[in-house]
């Protein structure tokens, strides 16, 4: 897994945001990639964004959010954050 | 304002969050350097952070979160996000 920064608590919430992206997309019937496009994102960080291998940044979170017709809330309340 | 990536909206998103981190501390009677102290974060890039200049990251968010005593999703929900 690529480094991200921080500790494992840290790498931890990047994995329970990057599980509720997922839970969401797939409530929706969308493949990963029709996410990554409809949200403007790049598919292969998309993967990574899903898997918690990413520090994703705020704009993302919120491009995330308009794909998947949540709030950016919505996504940290779903992660347990 | 150095540039952001994203459109209009997306800037204004951040300053809502930067807005919501400098409330928060206010009310801790923080200043921005003690802030950035307790959180780990960069002098310079916190009043950045603040005016909505930067593209926050989730572990930055959940960094500040800890230092102002709530959870990332109350930063983003008092930001109105």
């Amino acid at each position: 897994m690529p480094r991200v920064s921080g500790t494992t608590d840290k790498n931890h919430l990047l994995v329970s945001l990057g599980e509720a992206v997922r839970a969401r997309r797939k409530a929706l019937n969308l493949s990963q990639e029709a996410l990554a496009d409809h949200a403007g994102i790049d598919r292969s960080h998309m993967g990574k964004i899903e898997r918690g291998e990413r520090n994703v940044t705020m704009l993302n979170v919120a491009k995330l959010a308009v794909a998947l017709s949540c709030r950016p809330s919505d996504l940290l309340l779903d992660a347990g954050l």
